[in-house]
């Protein structure tokens, strides 16, 4: 066969170009055929060089680019990528993958990148720096405050994929790293290597994202690791022992390198008591522990290892787990009734089958054999197939089926009783990526989801209310954190805007409110207002400087208005149109106008009429009313140009204004931030 | 004089109770007098015990409580602290402190309980768990949806702890722990462990805190680690060997236990090219260095270690300098006039004195004898005194002043040319706590803020217009974060908030919004409304549930009402008075009524106008228009409660409404928060 079919070897993308490696490199296996597909070698790559043309070529161009920027990059990358999704699913094929196997890893990376470029423009700004939470008041007079910034991390993301997702894998670490402005450097695991190349070739074909800012290593990474700086950042998946290898790496120690590991974990899902056969939950139970088992030939980092059950239902769900799973076709997986394929290779499942010795001293199967099984379209032997293996624990005390991970299509079945018991089951994992409840009994659900949480990086309620739009137990999102505590890594991946913070150095910037408002680009209370003879609304939005100000008024709020108001509205909350009783109220001491009224009338103070380039007022954020006005008060406002926001490809951008309403005392009574959009100077061309 | 001062033997509290050592201890050292203060020894303690005691006796009751109610606690502690004041100041003498370099350390401490008693009660939930971020959705039919949930971790914060600061050291790791709901167990260094026992003497004999909440080891660690489990986290303070050391633990690395390092790191202060011989900034900037050079004998993992400089101003500045050290009189602490006391340990002097030899490789020393210092009050010799040393490295390139540490009185002035350089030099420290800027341009400080910040974990730009309330280059803050990346230990701590969610586990949790509801005690978008005879407006705060809902309206919004309100308030803007110019508009199609009258309006239609348990609408949040209102639309407002805050300690709490007006086709035209203010039911007693 060799002779045959020409055998691909696989290149590494360093440095601004393809290297073929120096040396004839090792086989990697068809897992279905067991025919060579790629060879695979790192030899001759230097990886310091890599590493520091990350830093000095695609870093400062990333870094260049505002957030939007890079959203819109990823976004159109996620656009090229979904039209070459059939040949992914074709080189997918020969990982064992089944058509839905591989639509779990492809379209699930492309969905990780569309994310990101959604949540890159509605959450960030569109700037490169990211001001993260409040300014922080640091001495009574207001000259002395502090905020904190984040700045993208100045070296390389390396991520050390695993072979079970080699398309969704480095995507999922990638777009939150170039999201944040950090180059990226993916190490594919090699035995499923030859798709995550294809998948680098497809990117960088594209020529989409500027140069530098993905470099990709095929085969042993060497010496990648000694090069690392307090700069760069790891992010891992795979087995908890090369965690450990990589964590105590005396690099990486001694540099203080940000590790991040998410490791396989022995994952729990528990069926509620009142989820007896022949309610939907029972059903919906059942269905997705099979479905756990059998996606990606239960080759999931997230996938249900232990199912827990409430004692006297054991029989009913064992029973119903068989019936389902001797429905499912195993084989080559470009039969199409093929439900599950095959492991990734056949060391893989020598593996499997070690680790089912030990999970047999503790229960026993209820169905599989794990050295037999018929498949279609394939030779069970050569391709690394194995059938599906359920195992029953009567003893949920034993040890074995809570620490002993079979990375396959396996699960033990264990009793609980009450819901304290399913709690102290589920954390014997010692810290789970994922878990699951499937309930209709709100009180249980909350019990165990609050009580497993501290080890679960992720837990999903399951039953009727959801069903229909659940992703499930084993679908990690992106809007979602992904990771666990203790066994599973102790890591966390994504979570929206957290994994691009997780790419950012976080600094806390101490300064004058003035000096402040220079660095952040943002204007910050207690810097100097600008009052021009223009109304800043007359302005577009290139024409605004933050610090720009209209003051309006002052205008008299008479009782007659609080009276019309009330009229008018049909507020006649008594505050506001009854003396006596506003006077027994604990904060007023007398009648009062409405806090609508006074945001009403500061409109009208702060109001250019005619059309400009301000558009619309499209919101208030952050209204507090301070001080009570009375009728007789003098009020004035003061509207400052706090942040301004121009849009990628629109003629109009956000603009954010700090907004004052005072007294004839100067005490504010109204404090908010006004959202308006504004217009560009419109184009002549 | 062993035999005339009775020795102090330092207890460990331990699993409820003092225990003395089972041997005789090590001895340690008065900093000024060379006098045993006291023995120290963790002999007989079982490690083990402690931990687990501190898990299931300290952790449950602190879980407990309420962040508010853990924040009281905090404030009453640090009251009580306050009273004790005297004392710890003089047992802080004993370490070499000056009553200033006390107060640093003693007042530090008590105000970073205040801080975070403050913020705890304005920034967290009066509840067990912290609700983080917004509601996510995960399908579009809004049957799914996410939620991250932080979750007190089930082990114990282990704080190993520096000599340098031994009340500020405990206090800052314990506060965020203990309002995260956390116990703690402190180990401080032994130099001077006599004063952290005599804190946590106090603390205990307050009886303020729970039983557990807090224990101390006095003396070496022994196998403390070898007992952590995935839920315990370890904080440390302390030398960058250490960290290492701690960080590669088998057991630490095994159950991939939080490790949080904050190591010393070399800091650096640049002077501005315009902060020239009789600025204020240049004048800030010599005061600045000479204080961080001797407060605490510069043993600040803060302290300014690398003076950068413009190349011109390297004389003016070594003068200026050379004549205020000139003037610190150095001697026993306890002598009014000492300006700066002893090192902590006569070992610790040898440790500066041999780094100083590395240093002098590069550079030469300016003002100081590192073997020679005339003291007052004290014997040179025998108490840890040392005087301070300038150095002054014409060649910034030269690698000692980036990479020696001298933990000491020590600095290095070194040149640079330009804001590049300034930021290169900066980042040769590979990873710094605290670095400054003094400067008045804004130009210059934005360059070197925004280049260096991801070396650093926090930046001071300081100058005239926040010289006045600026505490300083070297004062970590509560609500600041305090560590940095590299060699400063990669680590984060306080940074307000972020310090207590530091002690929590997050978790993602997918459920249908009712059950997300049942779950976080918040109502959910999604969730069923109860509709009930009372209008909720008319419920005392305990007798309120989320969900409970009112429903005002319809009301039709004339042309007449926009014409009126424009006229009324003097919000003529052409979008609601100009047909024409409103069509115009890329937004609205035509007239459009304000959004400030759909609010007001809405408002009329929720309001209960009688006396009743709402006791005022303290403001809005999140307000969008989202759909333009038309003259002729008809508008309906339900306002649903969303979460209820019980305030400890008033007569009343708060509660957040979700708010939406929607029009005649049920489109919402505006959502938003309305926050109140809602009496609890009187008392009767």
């Amino acid at each position: 066969m060799d002779k045959e079919v020409p055998v691909v070897v696989l290149r590494s993308y360093v440095s601004g170009s393809w290297r073929a490696p120096e040396d004839e490199g090792a086989p990697l296996h068809d897992a279905v055929t067991g025919e060579e597909v790629a060879r695979i070698s790192s030899a001759g790559v230097d990886m310091g060089a890599a590493l520091e043309y990350g830093r000095s070529v695609g870093g400062p161009v990333l870094r260049e680019l505002t957030f939007h920027q890079r959203a819109a990059l990823l976004k159109a990358l996620a656009s090229h990528l979904r039209e070459h999704r059939e040949e992914l699913y074709a080189l997918s094929a020969r990982t064992g993958a089944t058509l839905n196997d591989s639509k779990f890893d492809v379209d699930g990376g492309i969905g990780v990148l569309f994310a990101y470029a959604s949540k890159g423009k509605r959450e960030l700004p569109n700037d490169t720096v990211l001001v993260e939470g409040d300014v922080e008041p640091l001495g009574k007079g207001g000259t002395f405050v502090g905020q904190h910034l984040c700045t993208p991390s100045r070296g390389v993301a390396v991520q050390i994929n695993a072979f079970n997702f080699p398309v969704w894998g480095p995507l999922e670490k990638f777009a939150p790293a170039f999201l944040a402005g950090m180059p990226s450097l993916i190490k594919p695991a090699s035995q499923t290597a030859y798709l995550t190349a294809r998948l680098v070739e497809l990117v960088v074909e594209a020529g989409i994202l500027p140069e530098g800012s993905v470099q990709m290593v095929c085969g042993e990474p060497r010496d990648l690791l000694d090069h690392l700086t307090e700069q760069d950042i790891v992010g891992f998946t795979g087995s908890a022992s090369t965690a450990r290898l990589l964590r105590t790496h005396p690099v990486i120690v001694g540099n203080a390198v940000r590790f991040n590991a998410e490791a396989d974990s022995l994952n729990c899902s528990v069926l509620g008591p009142d989820a007896t056969p022949g309610t939907k939950e029972f059903d919906l139970y059942v269905r997705q522990l099979a479905t756990e088992m059998t996606v990606k030939a239960g080759q999931k980092c997230t996938a249900i290892r232990r199912a827990l059950v409430p004692a006297g239902l054991m029989d009913d769900v064992a029973e119903a787990v068989r019936e389902r799973l001797a429905k499912v076709t195993i084989g080559n997986p470009s039969d199409p009734s093929v439900r599950m394929g095959a492991l990734a290779t056949l060391d893989q499942r020598e593996e499997v089958r070690r680790s089912l010795k030990a999970l047999t001293d503790a229960g026993r199967v209820v169905f599989g054999d794990p050295e037999r099984v018929e498949v279609v379209g394939a030779d069970a032997e050569r391709g690394a197939f194995i059938s599906p293996v359920l195992l029953r624990a009567d003893d949920a005390g034993r040890a074995e089926p809570h620490e002993v991970e079979a990375f396959g299509p396996v699960s033990t079945l264990m009793p609980y009783e009450g819901a304290e018991q399913a709690v102290e089951l589920a954390a014997r994992g010692r810290g789970s990526l994922a878990g699951s409840v499937v309930t209709g009994d709100a009180e249980f659900a909350r019990t165990v989801v609050l009580g497993a949480a501290p080890w679960h990086g992720r837990l999903l309620v399951l039953n009727a209310e959801d069903a229909k739009e659940s992703t499930g137990h084993g679908s990690p999102l992106p809007s979602l954190v992904h990771g666990g505590p203790g066994r599973a890594g102790g890591g966390e991946e994504m979570g929206g805007i957290r994994g691009v913070v997780h790419h950012m150095r976080r600094t806390a910037v101490q300064a004058g409110p003035a000096m402040l408002t220079s660095i952040t680009g943002r204007w910050v209370p207690g810097t100097d207002r600008t009052v021009t003879d223009v109304h800043p609304f007359r302005k577009h939005l290139e024409e605004l400087s933050v610090g720009d100000t209209a003051v309006g008024g002052p205008r008299v709020v008479t009782l007659a208005d609080v009276e019309h108001f009330a009229e008018f509205t049909g507020d006649t909350f008594y505050a506001h149109t009854d003396e006596d009783a506003a006077r027994a109220n604990p904060f007023f001491g007398g009648r009062v106008a409405h806090g609508y009224l006074v945001v009403s009338f500061a409109a009208g103070l702060f109001v250019e009429p005619s059309p400009g380039p301000v558009l619309a007022n499209y919101g208030l954020e952050n209204l507090r009313f301070l001080t009570p006005v009375k009728p007789g008060d003098e009020l004035t406002v003061t509207l400052t140009a706090k942040q301004i926001t121009p849009r990628e490809g629109a003629d109009y951008g956000e603009v954010r204004w700090d907004t004052d309403v005072t007294n004839q005392e100067g005490a504010s009574v109204a404090k908010y931030d006004v959202l308006t959009l504004v217009a560009k100077r419109p184009r002549h061309d």
